[in-house]
């Protein structure tokens, strides 16, 4: 299996996924094979964490890593897919890859070393960190491609800050727009989405020991021969070492049963597919023939009819929002129902939608960016709506007008004739004794966009 | 990749399948693997279920068949997973992988065939009947392993019928109880759901063509020839004759965005799931050493701990409960959001959830029944825990005898003696003239067991 | 209190529920006072129940009902909101509102009939019986109003039958349909959810008494004079008598940690708001003035712009579909984690739950009736849509039709001129020596409606 | 109605929430009352912005404030809780509770300072903001209560630094360690929760106007004589001084479908309730008779047994972490659905969850607190469970030192043979040459605490 495979594995079920495969996702890697290599570089730099306070682990980290590293070893990246199947087969008889994993270490690892190979931690400290260091490769795909989206959001936003658009709420005409307003609020979301899980993915590295207290870690420090508070010393600052060799950060110990931080990173990780459907969502909706304002690009085909261009993109980030809350939702049930110094199930449960969230979000990213690069955006039409809203669209400011000169019947009754502009005209100038100009200006939408007027945007917002 | 793979292959981080991996899961493929070979299934049938109306399919269809079974063929069960990955990896462009199938399945039928292969349907009905497909025998693969555990369960209840143990409520002991009962109760339990399953997994065929009028299929029956009439019944008893190749049902109409089939399904599915975590988790408590009365034999292997036996059936079967539900639940956010003729990706988004949830379900089934198969029970233990619980376990018969009998500051002090036997034994002589024998009957557990009493369980519940 | 207000109370926050205020709510009370009410109920049925097998209950149970019968008592219609309240408040020491209620029923009663006033019972199986006869009444509300939702969308499929639509397909146009087909499908959509609550609708009594054996019940019975078979007896005949009294179905034993009925309850609305939703969704989207196809009336007011109409009906129906399915799915939670004989908290966190979906389904299924009864249909749009889809919309049927009779090239260019029918006309001229009437029909929408065509439904579905 | 049932309403079927009703909640305030009154805020101190800006407002902010504060004005808070059920059945109409109050606000102010209720804002201004504003004091309320905990926790760590205790993994014993580090956990745990809401309670003001455009704030700027730029800037500037003064942030822009703001709020109450289902799920595992280490001593009765002490406060926040996530969750559900510049139904489909959310979590936290208060613990039963499990509870120290001294048979029969202490000894001592104290000494759980050892917690950790 090549190394394209390894990362670009994508689920019959999933085509999102499929659709990020060739590219950007290769650094996103979350497949199985990627959560085998991550725990193993956990393993590896656990001993060479262990080489700081202990030099007589010095040699055997080389070696071990060496002997990961070696050609036709099975965690050579063209072997990990393979590799990380057998171990799943193998994971029955302990719940957890991990006992077949450190096996598989040994055997690799030349004799003399093989004794530091997974000396001191848990299987729980194995999978929490190694799913730590995915998401932290994940996390920086994800970044790349929020932050690429909202480049392009905010170059359209420019583009287009002068041309007029509805404001649609609750599925109705309300006031003007511009289509300018719009992509600068999609590019705020997307940020806001980002900048959280910017916030979020301060991931911790995971070491605790059997039970949380790193006994195993001062009893190996003294069994090499260090005294009692230079091993308590050792122990308490090999998470430190641990984490900067995984660049994860260093918590205030072990959080086995205190899932802060896998929730937090589900909940960040929703924030963006949120962000992202909600975008989807309004393509969808824009991109319609009987909208067709702003348009998904993508030209999906059909098994069925060959004229049709299927909005995919829009479409497949639309259905990954709708997935991903629900799965960071269960991340939440299991941290409420963590006992113990280990949990009996709460902490399985966790793996496999983590590893699926982290997935979907990548490719709802890469998908999403190029949702947005490939949007066509039709100003003319938008403009079009416009005109058919007509005088509704100034409703609020007629109303703000004439509740103070008109008697109510009088309003009501141009409240009644608020159909195209020219009757509006008509009905104001029957009312009142207002000049042309004055109604003309009063129902003309570019002078009613507030402060997405071009005029102010320019300026600049406070 | 041989069949045992097709069918075997486990997630790196989903243990509880791995645990079913070798043995009654090949009944119960939920692959990706599995999927592409139900939608092969799905095509071919279409065919044969033309050949009904259309004599000039009838060798068409023999011919696809031939091609799809044919050695070497991209369809054959050794290449199937291969196959799959490289739909999934097609898929991305129209958002399904039935294009890129439809291309293989034509690229593989003789030139003459080729214009039957995928001729009036959309892609959902295929997609939609496939996961049929896949359902129903993931469905017969639960029902086997459910009937199994149950017969199980009724085995330990009748022979533990007789063995005292505390009902605990709120965690606390409440009243005598026997093993058996607890047994009894899971058996029904399990019964529920597996008859749940049955019911909910009568699963429809799916049929409608492009926007679920049939039209393709009443055009192409005309195209072959079938005057007007006759085309519209060719189309109108093409998904019955589908069904029935498939092992499906014939639903009263296309069911594009009326997706009751797919959410009965998955909340029968994790009423399966409900109750194993029910047992499951009674399992992982009265296994803990502190209880011991009912114990997982798996024997889990720690990659620490030499001497520890974790329950890990109980464990993983647990984790699987708390991760079903969540599944569930998306598929009615897709239902419910479900628009057009054909959903906007609320349709895309149930395929994943569901395929998940099959074979987490599968996978619960199997590992529950291999739990429950190896589960040791200690009725010494059980009985040890009534006789610490002592008078306390009483208390609601003691109350009930005393109440009338007793000033309430007497009563109070009876029930705040409850401790031991003994102590019981001797409050309530303090305060009442009942002779020695009348108290030791009200303080014994065995007359205490309402309808649980072996006396009454051998003449049979009502 | 009046009683209008007992049945009428609406969140501030779920206008949903104050949109069913006035009227057909009322016989489906899911309010704090109506749980109050199902549970006093229970509690007499039960010494009614008693009666049957032991007769000096009989007088007990008379004056009981009358006490609670009696004007000015705290159980009388008028009173029973303020008495949930105090329930409420007093409910916090034991975890439920039983004790305090049991408390205040012995106040009300006749010295001589108190020792009758829950006797026997655990809490659980009060709260577990008053919810399902609050369900009871629930479902029958729910199934009135979906059945008249029924009636109406085959009323106007009958009426609509031959008028032309667009079938949109992930949001594109696919090929022609009618309105009537479409209104067709939603009714065949709430049927089907309809009969499933009724299924799922039949209801159990709770009657298990401490620890699900009865043995309180049997207890009782020799204390009133039962020989001991006859107090078996009396105690295994005591759940069908409660559950003939309240309306319930009788289990075949205790469900205290069994929580299939809930469960399915639970699942069965929300089918019927994931029915209701999508019809919401499709109708807020068609009666988007682009579409203006299906449009719903309630015209809901704007606080700022007075020209507005909102769909309402539609928009709170469908946000009542995006809530559900998280409620029911909390149902699933809860009874996968239900240990013991009793759990401890899982069953608490149902309560909740289940009355909002309960309250939530009932508003939903009476606000769609409201909506759909109110609909206004415009089929000149429908068709307009239909005409500026052009030739797209037999692009299916084109392709099918020249894909024989074709070059591949020559296919292409016409693929590629399918705007207008007249420019597809004159490009398929191009290519082909067909007559032009037989383009004519090629190109004409009502000629490919498949099963949805008028002369078809009118000879009636196989 | 008093201001005490003013805050202190409970739901018939939460005691969660009546548990707290008397006490701390009355500064967390979430019921349907408070939301009116936090509505009335946010429209009163809208009046008060305006005026910073347009100095005629300011005599009608004056007078506004005066109506609303008047004795016997619907909004005191003597009679909100009945003015919020007026608001809830009047919101029909338009699918919110704004328009009635907008009539009542305008009803009782005084005619000239009429004109300035409700002047320029949206339906979702008023009641997004005033959620924030009734989030804000709840999120205070969370915020003592969880120091509080926190504080108590950690007082009783220092406590039983000392006091041995199994540390238990997978249900089964593991290693040693003392229940000041379980406490200590615990305290870490909600400390994070509680800091992760302060961060998500930075909670932004809403005020975008019928399309986010501020349009109507520009408008009536002019219409109040300020010039073009002034009247942008007095717009521009509202947000800000609405924000003061209801003691929320300032946002970047309008958020009416970038739900950010809400989805981080609710994901940072489950985080706290998650961390107190954690300490709740195990006081209940702990309180558990055959345990007893760490006791609920909340005492809750029972309605059949009256020997009972059930730990109902345990249960009730256990109860309330499985509610949680799933009402979080729908705000994620709505988040990425929510469409145009304000949604069809996805906004709605918040308002109750997140009230919901609020409640639970404020009745959570006082209710946490309130049990860690009131924990009793049992250091001998702790101690006595350390001795139970004898040997096997340093099977991983015995394992790491015997490693390289012994054949892999001779540490097969030593591993085998540990049961108690004493059996170990001998087994150890069968198989090495070494010395009776260094076998004692590998046995002794006091020296296998690692880093909670009593001896490196006073030092302090790292």
């Amino acid at each position: 299996m090549s190394s394209e495979q390894f990362h670009a594995h994508a689920p019959l079920l999933d085509p999102l996924r499929a659709s990020d495969a060739s590219g950007a996702a290769d650094a996103g890697g979350t497949s199985d094979a990627a959560v085998v290599a991550a725990m193993v570089e956990v393993e590896v730099a656990l001993v060479e964490a262990w080489a700081e306070s202990v030099p007589s682990a010095a040699v055997a980290a080389e070696r071990i890593r060496a002997s990961v590293d070696a050609p036709g070893s099975p965690f050579a990246s063209d072997s990990l897919a393979c590799t990380a199947s057998e171990l799943a087969r193998a994971s029955a008889g302990s719940g957890a890859p991990v006992l077949p994993l450190v096996d598989l270490l040994r055997a690799e690892a030349p004799p003399e070393a093989r004794r530091w190979v997974h000396r001191g931690p848990t299987t729980q400290d194995v999978v929490d960190s190694a799913l730590m260091v995915v998401a932290r490769t994940a996390a920086a795909s994800i970044d790349a491609a929020l932050a690429a989206t909202v480049t392009e959001l905010r170059r359209r936003a420019a583009l287009h800050a002068s041309d007029l658009a509805v404001a649609r709420t609750l599925t109705q005409p309300a006031v003007p727009t511009t289509l300018g307003a719009r992509f600068d609020a999609w590019a705020a979301m997307v940020e806001q989405a980002r900048v959280g899980l910017l916030g979020a993915a301060r991931l911790p590295v995971q070491l605790g020991g059997a039970g949380g207290t790193l006994a195993s870690f001062v009893e190996i420090s003294r069994a090499e021969g260090l005294a009692v508070e230079d091993a308590r010393l050792a122990a308490a600052t090999l998470p430190a070492a641990l984490a900067e060799r995984l660049g994860l950060e260093t918590p205030a110990g072990p959080w086995h049963t205190s899932r802060g931080p896998v929730t937090a990173l589900g909940d960040a990780l929703v924030r963006c597919t949120d962000a992202l459907g909600t975008i989807a969502s309004d393509v969808a909706l824009l991109g319609r023939p009987e909208i067709g304002e702003v348009i998904d690009t993508s030209g999906g085909g059909s098994s069925a009819m060959p004229h049709k261009r299927n909005p995919v993109r829009a479409v497949l980030v639309r259905a990954g929002a709708l997935r991903a809350p629900a799965l960071a939702m269960t991340l939440h049930t299991c941290a409420a129902t963590a006992i113990d110094e280990r949990p009996d199930g709460a902490w399985h449960a966790e793996w496999r939608p983590l590893q699926e969230l982290l997935a979907l979000t990548v490719a709802s990213a890469v998908t999403g960016q190029a949702l947005v690069e490939g949007l066509a955006v039709d100003p003319v039409a938008a403009r079009a709506h416009v005109d058919s809203a007509g005088a509704a669209l100034l409703s609020e400011r007629i109303a703000a007008h004439l509740r103070d000169a008109l008697a109510p019947d009088a309003l009501a009754r141009v409240t009644a004739a608020l159909g195209s502009r020219e009757e509006a005209h008509a009905a104001i100038a029957a009312e009142t004794a207002w000049e042309s100009d004055r109604i003309d200006e009063l129902l003309d939408p570019h002078s009613y966009l507030g402060l997405v007027d071009p005029a102010h945007v320019r300026g600049g917002r406070p």
